[in-house]
């Protein structure tokens, strides 16, 4: 923890008031939604401009105080956790869109914009923000893009990456950047703002970042799937690729659907029953795109790929299919599941998804599994329910063995260890399946470049 | 010049007859299209293999020997000249499409696969590899990945960094980096693939990419629009990207259509004469995208955007409206142009298009300005004709005054002073009027990570 001087010299920085020292708030923006680290926060800072930002970091830069930053606190890697008495720097007054461009179809954001409002902003002005995931109505901007958020509609839009256009950061000795200025072609030398997308907080803060809206998705229109062997999903992908642009193609086990299905809010998508299913979504902007999806769809029956099949007819329906995967997450989350946030490439998701089944019912057979994910980017969430009767530290314990497992199978797929939740505290010691021991000391070079002495989100995705 | 106990050992590294020193060889092999540079190479090297590639950077890492890498030599910056006795890396023997994945839609190329091949190879697959430009007959891969090759899609499929999947490239040391191997999502801190995107050869040389294919084009259909005056471009724009995806939005000027019709092979597009050009392009996959292609095109007619129009009814004649603006660069070559690509945002364009040609008009009043590029991406081509009385030398000095005027414009709108060419060495000196010091100075240190005794293409980008 620091002590009263540092704290009062933080406070000189910001406005009156905006540094918090009470448990609630200590406890409150010390953590995401991870719960493996106690938060430990020695003070929580909210600056209001970029300069103030600027003097914050300047000063910890000083004075060897680490900071982590703080946005919606939705992630699930323990990037933003603060458990060794860092100083919390929280956007939450940094929260506005500053300017919109209409021919650019641009938004500049301040890095406290909730994903949401960005969302609800594009839609006012006849455009589409479409990054979208389960937390959108609380993450912000800052960690969109600190984490590279993915999401349900990668497959078509792809990663929060593809929509910044320009980005403002501040490094770890408190120099501001303004990289690649909103331009669309610009081969000027190394492109930095890549860097600092997805590199959770540990080589610069974001604090503006000019994002990219477009067009409104035209009646967009979802399929759910029943297909009989996991095997016919990838056939299933790819005849409707073949033929239609998709805005997601998601995927999910009977078990899952089981899950959903008993809160008894969710009607069924029909009657049959099969081991797996896939939502497909698509803008039926004319009926001959919708008559491609039927005609797709009942070629996939001939083929006995799919077993059975609805197509949603209005708004209502395209919601309630949706909820059947939308839900689950949260269905689930009664269970005490481990969860694991993994991916290969789209071909090698069956043969990848059968091993661990394999390896699991092998050693554990009493662990139910509950797969769903975003299959059409071959990233799939994995989850592992506690049997009832099993004490808590017990089943975690063997799912920490369960887990050398997954990474072991990941890294000989050639797959992530972390699709899209990024690395942060809870995957730190398992970079090294997926990213080679030169990589990660290139990785820490570059660290060295841009925070040399180490004060920006210190201890996340490596030591 | 390396003396000729560093050639043996070089010759040792691969096959023999794959190291190469006459001076046919040295200048072919030394210089891309750019004029400036007179090429000075001491060898040229052919490697065969990703494990030849290792053994010349680390020998010439040990040797402190700088390398430059050779694709097809296409390039407008001069990043592939080698002035100053380097040797010469050529990719020619590693010029194969190693493998591809109908499920993942990925081809894995070698360096030195032409870009046309791989285009033409999607096509076989039924697939379309979206980059294309002028040279694509030429160009090879590794080199648009390393100047992040853009062109005349960029407005629906973006830059080449948008399809690299996977990339294999060997660092200054010698090292070998595998990075991101092909998958969509992959949250595992820095995407050091970025960063060598674009990178010019300066971090390491590209050895092998996995690229992505897309879903074939469905009935292109091109419009030729005639616009009364350079502010009518943005709303037409708008207009038609509010309704309709567009494949291209490309501009060209009456002076540089005039030229194309001079040769007397194309036919015009309408009779009507119009200061300003747009041509663009869309899949006209159902009947009715192409009437709300008409549609918008009668809006903009009443609105007195748009004074004439016409829309190709096939592939010839989509090919001929294509012509006009293709051949606009091979047309204007006979008039010794000084040569130009700058970009800002798309809707910057018209203001900052006039205040160039102010300048120019001003000054130089016999200057004849020809203006064509990709107006939805906000690149432009500038080019300016030596009047025929002109003596060169004159011309070309008076063109360095321009380029400086050109560049502070460019500064001051938040531009770019290379859209797409890449800096090399023809834009090295005028980096500062894109990217600030800190920016500048953030790259060199990046570059000494990867590359630390300054071998790789040194002296492009910055000095």
């Amino acid at each position: 923890m620091i002590d009263s001087v540092l704290i009062d010299e933080l406070k000189s920085l910001v406005e009156p008031g905006k540094v918090l020292l009470d448990a609630d708030s200590l406890n409150a923006y010390g953590k995401d939604w991870t719960k493996q680290f106690a938060p430990a926060p020695s003070a929580i800072v909210f600056p209001k401009t970029i300069g103030e930002v600027q003097a914050i970091v300047r000063w910890a830069n000083e004075r060897r105080v680490a900071l982590v930053p703080s946005g919606g606190r939705t992630g699930l890697s323990a990037a933003a956790v603060a458990a060794n008495g860092e100083v919390v720097v929280a956007f939450d007054y940094m929260s506005q869109i500053l300017a919109f461009n209409e021919f650019d179809r641009t938004a500049v954001c301040q890095p406290g914009v909730v994903t949401a409002q960005l969302q609800q902003f594009a839609e006012e002005k006849g455009l589409y923000y479409p990054v979208d995931f389960a937390s959108a109505g609380s993450s912000q901007i800052g960690g969109n893009i600190g984490t590279n958020a993915g999401g349900i509609k990668v497959i078509r839009y792809g990663m929060t990456r593809n929509w910044v256009a320009g980005l403002k950061v501040v490094t770890g000795t408190g120099e501001l950047l303004e990289l690649n200025k909103d331009l669309i072609k610009n081969a000027t030398g190394y492109d930095l703002r890549q860097l600092f997308i997805g590199a959770e907080g540990t080589l610069g803060f974001v604090v503006e970042a000019t994002m990219r809206l477009d067009r409104a998705p035209q009646n967009l229109t979802a399929m759910v799937l029943g297909a009989a062997e996991l095997d016919a999903i990838m056939p299933v992908l790819h005849a409707f690729q073949s033929r239609i642009d998709l805005t997601a193609f998601e995927f999910f086990s009977d078990k899952a659907l089981a899950k959903v299905m008993a809160r008894g809010d969710v009607p069924a998508p029909f009657e049959s029953e099969c081991p797996y299913y896939a939502l497909l979504e698509f803008e039926a902007s004319t009926e001959e795109v919708a008559n491609a999806a039927l005609e797709t769809f009942e070629h996939c029956v001939e083929q006995g790929w799919v077993l059975d099949g609805v197509m949603s007819q209005s708004e209502q329906q395209l919601q309630n299919l949706w909820k059947l995967r939308e839900y689950i997450s949260e269905t689930i989350s009664h269970f005490t599941p481990y969860k694991n946030d993994i991916s290969v490439t789209v071909s090698q998701v069956p043969p990848f998804l059968k091993e661990i089944d394999a390896l699991v019912a092998e050693h554990y057979p009493d662990f139910e599994i509950v797969w769903f994910g975003h299959i059409g980017d071959g990233n799939l969430h994995l989850n592992i329910l506690k049997p009832a009767e099993m004490d808590t530290a017990e089943f975690f314990g063997k799912c920490a063995t369960v887990n050398k497992w997954v990474f072991e199978i990941v890294a000989r797929y050639n797959g992530s260890i972390s699709a899209e939740h990024g690395v942060g505290m809870t995957k730190r010691d398992y970079l090294g399946y997926s990213r080679s021991d030169a990589e990660i000391a290139y990785m820490k070079a570059i660290k060295a470049v841009f925070d040399p002495n180490g004060i920006m989100n210190p201890g996340k995705i490596f030591v």
